[in-house]
């Protein structure tokens, strides 16, 4: 006998395939999924396929929402002098949280890489491109991640905006608050000193 | 805005809800199944459906199975002298891996625990002691986890055993193959010691 039944190993083929699922969580996974209800199952898939079919991008920021226009984007709360370029939604999120920034929001949706073959065209650039239009904006802010890709995505971006005269700024590189100097890369400590204040 | 939107929530929350799968990991599963094919997607409900309606317990070991009988049971090869008892069908893949335990097994799927309101009547032990009737088994190995519980509940079935005449054992406690005496537990050590060999 070489592994689970037939049925059982192909569910646990299909969760391990998910990112961040071993096969030895997904083999947990699957026991749990073969031992709820019938209930339970259902509402788990058609929380899938509702998920699914509701979730798109805005129409405006890309980010995902369930109608046409997000939450964001339609509050009349927001700075809508100022953009905050993200890779993800959940960047959204991660700065949201900070209940500190009050501008909108422009999701990418990735970064241009050419060794995982996503170009420009790819992520959603054109879109920001577009918003620049009207004399509302006044800033963007570059918030991809600070890895080789989100630089040069940022790179990238900020040549195509300046043009439009629209100010474009990127994230300050530094030591993180609260982190010990001893573990900072030499990088982040290069970068640090590089963007050093007067006190 | 206090999070994604409603729908993607649900989802997040489903998926945060199975075992070992945090917020985090739930997140970005969600977003993995969003941005899967339509084909994919239905593959993969499909195994999970398919698993649950096709994966029922051997009418034998209370295995998982696909047939009416599981491959063990059914094998000719098997030595149908001995009974390996264990809780959990993922433990018969376990020392199925060991290619060095020929027998057959009978899967309890749990073990006795009043805190968690599972009695002797919620595991598979009337299962196991009908198939003790016949002559053929001569041996049951109680291989249960070696927690509190698992100790337990293979003292609870050796009592019952034992009365039919057939030989109950239990799997040696020591220290694992490999492992560094210095971070062994002082309980580990004292059972290594009381099963000492002579060589």
């Amino acid at each position: 006998m070489a592994g689970f039944t037939p049925s059982l190993e192909n569910l646990i083929d299909k969760l391990a395939a998910l990112p961040s699922v071993g096969r030895k969580s997904a083999q947990r996974l699957a026991f749990h999924l073969l031992g709820m209800s019938d209930e339970a199952v259902n509402s788990f898939i058609e929380s899938i396929l509702n998920a699914r079919s509701s979730v798109h991008r805005c129409s405006i920021c890309c980010n995902f929402t369930d109608n046409d226009i997000c939450e964001i984007c339609a509050s009349k709360e927001r700075d809508k002098s100022v953009i905050c370029v993200v890779e993800d939604p959940r960047d959204v999120m991660a700065f949201e949280k900070t209940h500190e920034y009050s501008g909108l929001y422009h999701v990418l949706h990735g970064v241009i890489s050419p060794m995982n073959d996503v170009s420009p065209e790819d992520i959603c650039i054109k879109e920001l491109i577009s918003r620049l239009g009207s004399d509302e904006i006044k800033e963007v802010i570059m918030a991809t991640n600070p890895t080789v890709e989100g630089e040069a995505t940022a790179m990238y971006i900020s040549k195509l905006i300046k043009p439009l005269g629209v100010e474009v700024s990127r994230l300050a590189y530094g030591v993180p608050v609260g982190a010990d100097l001893e573990y900072a890369d030499e990088f982040t400590l290069i970068r640090a000193i590089e963007g050093r204040k007067n006190i």
